[in-house]
């Protein structure tokens, strides 16, 4: 008997029709099912592949033990979520071992800023793991804007709001382009960050890409201090355009 | 009788069970399929859909003036291309104001550093333009790697070859990941800002990403100046990890 295969499959940026033909493919025909999800919630990748989940595939929540009790710069943070990992690889093994193929689901690409590294990481050396890629949360987010997030010769950056301000405005003022992610609570910071750089005229605010209730707005028409955390900020390109 | 939408629908990074389940959907079931190619070309947009295209399909290919024979910085090279994007525009307004909708395959993403962007500029007013995202040829790329390109607070630079030397080297030093598009004839003076940036040796060239031909190989194992245009390179974010 032969050791079983971990799919690592990319949902996407949030429309179950967004998924690829080969990650759809997977999940309707998937035996075991594993995803993340917040310890009370349904999970937000789960819920995404819902209309494709066979009745009787058996499910594997991986509930998170942390999210945001802890600081980031907690030393108490990786340790946590280290043993996390060890253990829902420790669950996925005793599938594997066994001869079964496992599907994650991964909201967005699995190998940009996803949860699914983690598995990888820790999984790869024993067994044949592979990557589905999908589109990512902010192709999602510059198509709902409906313009082009980059032309001819524009560099793109892509900044996470959970870097310090400084760090965030000089690198907002040295790009053309310019994606901010991980916002949520980092909004205020975010915010004052692309005023210094000068680009909150710019800015484009993303709620929920892709998803039935995609919000988007200039930065500069939201009011208030709150954000989801399926929001995703987008200044665009402005190069050679023939 | 109304008016034709026009679909700009995004391939992906070049493999056709990587198209979405809507991209998949609406080439199989489209009346008028446009292109890109440079003349005397299938067309590589062409040829990746080649299996979902119907046999009646109208096809209108677009055929490229120029593509390196004049100087980006030639103002003759922006003249040229744009009196084609009109002409090309001019062709399918004459299918959309008989009621007919056009699919138009975009290699990638549409917006993402695309051609569809300059018919999506000149006929937006006028029809009902729907971009489809696709998954990025850079995305296809770092999953070709088998490594994750970002973790963490990871800072991402995306850089076209065509920038000089010394915006590329100055921005390669200042990103924790990097990806270089547009390699083709600039590979030299990108290896070479890949040395003074100190990223040589972690970088990775992978040719032809999620097509039958790719290729995956330290950047430091490659000989030879001459690169395919389908080249990208990444350097994978080395950022935190629990």
């Amino acid at each position: 008997m032969s050791i079983g295969t971990v799919y690592g499959v990319g949902l996407g940026s949030g429309d179950v029709d967004l998924l690829s033909v080969r990650a759809d493919r997977l999940v309707r025909n998937a035996k075991i099912i594993a995803y993340f999800r917040k310890a009370g919630k349904k999970g937000q990748a789960r819920r995404l592949a819902d209309p494709l989940i066979p009745a009787d595939a058996l499910e594997i929540p991986m509930e998170y033990p942390v999210t945001t009790e802890i600081p980031l710069d907690d030393p108490r943070y990786n340790e946590v979520l280290s043993q996390f990992y060890e253990d829902s690889c420790a669950i996925l093994r005793t599938h594997l071992d066994a001869g079964h193929d496992i599907v994650v689901l991964c909201e967005g690409d699995p190998f940009f800023y996803g949860s699914f590294m983690h598995l990888h990481s820790r999984l790869m050396a024993d067994y044949n793991v592979e990557v589905v890629p999908a589109i990512t949360g902010m192709s999602g987010a510059w198509t709902a804007t409906n313009q082009p997030i980059t032309w001819g010769d524009d560099i793109l950056t892509v900044l996470m709001g959970t870097l310090d301000q400084d760090t965030l405005t000089a690198r907002m003022k040295s790009t053309d382009a310019l994606v901010v992610m991980k916002i949520g609570t980092n909004f205020p910071k975010v915010r004052q960050a692309l005023r210094d750089a000068n680009l909150y005229d710019r800015a484009w605010m993303v709620q929920y890409a892709t998803m039935p209730d995609q919000k988007v707005t200039k930065l500069s028409e939201f009011e208030g201090d709150k954000v989801p955390y399926f929001t995703i900020i987008v200044v665009h390109g402005q190069g050679r355009r023939p």
